[in-house]
């Protein structure tokens, strides 16, 4: 009988007969749950009746709106009104964002990036980068902003209180089986870019086997959600749909990723990796107002790279945030692992699969990703592959490197590593691309 | 990857898909919830799930079995395998089972009841015979046993650790709205027989404005969902559906209820009242086997009113469990409500309805009821009803009566009785009888 009659038990009646929830009861029900007087039982109970009977764009936007406004925002209108961020819906081995960072800034345009730490199988972008020794990413917001103007891109682990309701909202998905509730998602991501300020937003929706969205139509809903509510924000929102299938690129663990980051800035990128970053930034600049079409602006893109203007902003930011540039400079320095042990295929054949997600969970289980909340991660644990779909392999060759810390995990790892390689005598029909669509 | 692959978020898939769970998937539920490991964000969406796509037969069963299996279970085989129970569904002024329990043991039936406290609007069995002076509920039980093998009749308040998940399940029907999720209120019933070990048992199936069951049709589905689990579990199992559309008889709170269960026993028994205690009766009769029909056991329940039989049982019930039964015998002497207030009709008429759901909250309000789990009760508090459905009322007279200690209480209270009831001007057909149907 509170809060002018608003009860938690009737929005769940409301949702589970698919009466369409008014924007005072989202507001409720997200305020209610952050503060903890909505119990866990009531929103997991809530947020299978959305799953299962949707939201409406107006219900949509409301959850956004509710999510957002659960914490702190930052404002960096001060610094620009064109504030570039790139999000991803997660992969194993993407470090796309770290090249696409220094490369969009190096291009004249402000990258402000609010990153989180890696759970689950994807790796996070502030762990990769604290591999680099030095690097901070917990400097204050007036050295975020400085950065900023100064050498137009910073980035910083996300431990201001934004968007605090999403956090909940993303370790509850997770728990009650709706990852891949596309409204909440859209929402939630969403109410991350309202919450960090950033107007030019492009989403690199991943789908497949190592992330959440597990196919293209879906990612496909899912962005047209995020274009309707960037258009009702007033912000301006792209997406990328890209598959995650197999992992990106060919490394898989923190130092092995930043490596190939090196790699891939020099010039030396990846067939994947390259169709992504193009596709990104070329939406990105669209975004953004520069050039005539995408198809020009991938041009735009190229030459960042090969010009090695994207890699100097790397190493320029690097600097800036206390890292040691030796190691960009020379990767060979990074730290090593104490077992780098190959895995041979036992048939010959062509690449037909290499299931991302059990590569993430074994790249995980060697000490690269963080098995509960507060683990300590491995930075020099991973993977390397050999070899990657459409490639072909000769009994006895190597598909792929495991590097770890631990012997005992040696012999569990190899062998599941090499159930993750599908191998056939037919022929294997590679997509052109990784990317699937681009709106 | 734990316990052969079962996992929660597995279990909740599949039942948001429709796909049937296994009696193991089942029982791993019911095992980790109780024992937390299961959170309560993950049972609030599997609930949730059951109550949009159901549970099958074999289902229904398998939680019956995991939630009776998930404590300590009682044996009474040594005293009887012919135990009756009579259990209701809750009700607002339901004094039956007190009126019951010595009645069936006048006739040599043995009644072991295992029952508990009050919680919401429904009064507890157990906090209602506790307002008898010295009446204990919490006697060994040793006692228990040998108060059923020397008097035919005992009743302990729910303390020993039966059925625990039940109670889990039962709290979190309520929050997230699926009270009436009729496959788990029968499992939740009918694992509360078999962890207390009774054979001969009669469900009174309350449905209406003051319970959780809203209409005939779902106490219809619940009976013939509870007599089917009975013969899979080799239990007789009977039930009679009543309406609690109104308040059961003339008086809610528990010393006033407890002097209307006196009246009763003496014969002065409300029309409404009688109906389920005739109905109730009959069927235990003829569960346990005696008697030729329906229509011949109510006779033998009514005589064993007329004829002194039932109070003297109660009588002894009392003394036996360390009551003082110069109570029973001058009910005047209990203690009473320093405010007596009545509350008027302001209109003319036929009451058309008394809102059952409504009164029960005014009587919680006025101290008859828990408002939290660990709230005291005023045993003295509580309503009156002067009037019931059908009968006629003056401009200015009397509806009923709040009792209350609590001064600032009486302006609301009366107020809001007064709206609960419904007056017309037309004629009111009055339902023939409370029992809606019996089986």
């Amino acid at each position: 009988m509170e809060n002018n009659n608003i009860d938690i038990r009737n929005i769940i009646n409301k949702k589970r007969n698919k009466v369409e929830l008014k924007d005072e009861e989202i507001r409720y029900f997200i305020q209610k749950y952050t503060n903890g007087e909505v119990l866990e039982a009531q929103a997991g109970a809530l947020l299978s009746y959305i799953y299962l009977n949707g939201l409406t764009d107006k219900e949509t936007l409301s959850f956004s709106l509710a999510m957002a406004n659960s914490g702190d925002k930052l404002d960096l209108s001060e610094i620009s009104d064109q504030i570039v961020d790139k999000h991803s819906t997660g992969g194993v081995g993407d470090k796309v964002t770290l090249i696409l960072m220094p490369l969009i800034a190096s291009l004249g345009l402000p990258v402000a990036k609010i990153s989180s730490r890696g759970f689950g199988i994807s790796g996070g972008t502030i762990d990769k980068l604290e591999s680099i020794p030095g690097f901070n990413t917990e400097i204050s917001l007036e050295k975020f902003e400085e950065n900023i103007k100064d050498i137009g891109v910073s980035i910083i682990n996300q431990t201001y209180n934004l968007a605090p309701a999403e956090k909940k909202m993303y370790r509850l998905r997770s728990l009650v089986s709706c990852a891949d509730c596309l409204p909440i998602v859209a929402a939630s991501l969403m109410s991350l870019k309202l919450a960090s300020g950033s107007n030019k937003i492009v989403f690199d929706l991943t789908c497949g086997r190592g992330t959440y969205i597990k196919n293209k139509d879906d990612a496909k809903k899912l962005g047209k959600m995020l274009v309707k509510l960037g258009n009702e924000l007033n912000k301006k929102v792209g997406y990328v749909i890209t598959s995650m299938e197999e992992p990106l690129g060919n490394s898989i663990g923190h130092i092995l990723e930043i490596k190939e980051t090196i790699r891939c800035l020099r010039g030396n990128m990846p067939q994947d990796i390259g169709d992504v970053v193009v596709a990104l930034g070329s939406v990105i600049l669209e975004l953004s107002g520069r050039g005539k079409n995408l198809n020009e602006n991938s041009k735009v893109i190229i030459d960042a790279i090969n010009s090695g203007k994207a890699l100097m902003k790397f190493k320029e930011m690097v600097a800036a945030q206390g890292g040691d540039i030796k190691y960009i400079e020379e990767p060979e320095s990074f730290a090593k692992a104490k077992y780098i042990v190959p895995v041979y295929s036992t048939e010959s054949g062509n690449i037909k699969s290499i299931d991302a997600d059990v590569v993430g969970s074994i790249a995980r289980y060697l000490g690269a990703g963080r098995m509960k909340d507060d683990s300590e991660i491995d930075k020099t644990a991973g993977i390397i592959l050999e070899k990657k779909i459409g490639q072909s392999v000769e009994s006895g060759g190597v598909l792929a490197y495991i590097h770890t810390n631990d012997e005992n995990k040696v012999l569990g790892a190899t062998q599941n590593l090499k159930d993750a390689f599908k191998i056939t005598n037919g022929k294997v029909l590679v997509p052109k691309s990784r990317v699937l669509d681009i709106m």
